[in-house]
């Protein structure tokens, strides 16, 4: 059960966070955008090669300390094929790293087209009995705007590849509330998907009472995440907002159980950018403020566990 | 403004339908497939190679009585890089042959994620000072469950290079209902959507009284249709559901005005699958089949407007 892994890996680590790897040209430093300039000009191609590098740079740096990396599908899918090809060589490298793959995804659709999705990211693609992995990721996150049967289709794949998803319950952005915190009857509309997901996990429960189907809950609203942990006991949270976006380590508490599991919590340009606001940094030693970075979350992140 | 330049195109055709563009393996005609496999192996790229030749030829037997096409990126995205390469290549033979293209994406993220998107999809991408379109759709589908900060983002894109979204109001599948249906105070989610979307989009008004941030309302559900008519006035529809899913042309008059404009219904499967459910067609002449469906739709949707 991916859930395990993800867990026992949290756990060897002693650090419940992912680092989002969510590249833009503004944060890559010169010396990598120009190197890859010369060899494919001012191209999508260019930009693409390098945020595969830098990432590379990231993971060396990191991958030691910290259990998983969450790769946004969007700055990569702006550049085009290449930028997927970006993408995809970005998880395979990370998982030959040892790390965790959460493909920051967001889809949502029908269920034929559904299972489109889950075969190219957690499935496999049989093309006359030549079986393929496309994108590789070991989690994805989905939208589930369109019910449950726009989320089964992604089911069979989680039991079978070993796989699991991130439902977007709460979301972090200062908006989210204008449709997920409509009163629902008694509950608010994002409380009711919490439930919903917390049953859709049950056979895919692991040995630490989390089940693979987990939930997007931001750290931008910790009242709700605590209402939230009440509702959806067996369901591990994915934690965006933390740094950058203002969530702060003391509200998450209410995120983890008495255990200290049941959450890992995002940044992303708090660390993949942290050698842009730090003097003591500069563009060639960028990997180096990506592991202080990482650090400086891990030991502010004990403040979760009081 | 691009919802005037689509309700043009359907005024002219006299045919308010979009051909879906949702290819698999199961659709495309063997000597295609084996053509594709000839020369690239049973790979991704020969599958995806040979979607778009099955797409060259649909357009090819349509764009003349057909307003716009819709290819469902998921088709391509699960076959990766070279997917996307097919999915880019059809938008672009589509736009060639005078075709809007919507591109059906459902995406959804926080702001900054969402600028991503919108660069990417219906924008522009500068690369110090060399200027890209990347995927060059006319409209795209959005989800709005994160708010309005997860919309916003298109809007400049939408304004300075002519282009419109589809935001998911209420779906064609079973289950949209699970959360799209509840109650939200006196009126249901989808209809609380449906009314935020029709201002969003007042800033982007067409001189046909639509503007270009449409809806998607599902052709299977004609009597909620009827009701977001009333709500969102100045909306234009993608209805998809009709045909395969079950969605009838006497139902759905509900999504036109009095004018017979309003709405533009999709038929995937139901057109580009026809050939395959017909005796007089066969794998050569699938394109004289997608033509005959085509021309039966339009027909049939005559009974829209009564």
């Amino acid at each position: 059960m991916i859930i395990d892994k993800l867990i026992e890996s949290i756990l060897k680590k002693e650090n419940p966070s992912v680092v989002g790897l969510d590249p833009r040209v503004s944060l890559v430093p010169k010396h990598i955008l120009n190197e890859c300039f010369e060899k494919y000009g001012k191209t999508p191609k260019a930009v693409a090669e390098s945020f595969y590098l830098f990432n590379k740079g990231i993971i060396d740096a990191t991958y030691d300390i910290i259990p998983a990396v969450k790769p946004q599908v969007a700055m990569y899918e702006m550049y085009g094929t290449d930028g997927f090809e970006s993408y995809i060589k970005t998880i395979e490298y990370a998982r030959e790293k040892g790390l965790i793959v959460i493909g920051d995804i967001k889809r949502s659709d029908i269920a034929s087209t559904a299972k489109a999705y889950s075969d190219g990211h957690i499935g496999i693609i049989d093309i006359e009995d030549n079986k393929y992995e496309i994108y590789k990721e070991d989690f994805i996150t989905v939208n589930p705007y369109l019910g449950i049967d726009s989320i089964e289709p992604y089911f069979d794949n989680c039991k079978n590849n070993e796989k699991g998803l991130f439902v977007l319950v709460k979301t972090s952005n200062p908006n989210s509330g204008q449709l997920q915190d409509l009163d629902v009857g008694g509950m608010t509309l994002y409380e009711k998907v919490g439930g919903l997901v917390n049953e859709w996990g049950q056979d895919l429960m692991g040995k630490y009472n989390y089940h693979s189907i987990g939930a997007v809950v931001g750290a931008t609203h910790p009242s709700q995440a605590e209402k939230l942990r009440k509702i959806m006991p067996n369901t591990f949270f994915l934690v965006p907002g933390y740094g950058a976006q203002g969530g702060k380590a003391e509200d998450l508490s209410v995120c983890f159980d008495k255990n200290g599991i049941g959450a890992i919590i995002n940044s992303s340009r708090g660390i993949i950018g942290y050698y842009q606001k730090n003097d003591k940094f500069s563009d060639e030693n960028f990997a180096d403020g990506a592991r202080e970075a990482a650090l400086n979350m891990k030991e502010d992140l004990k403040k979760c566990f009081k």
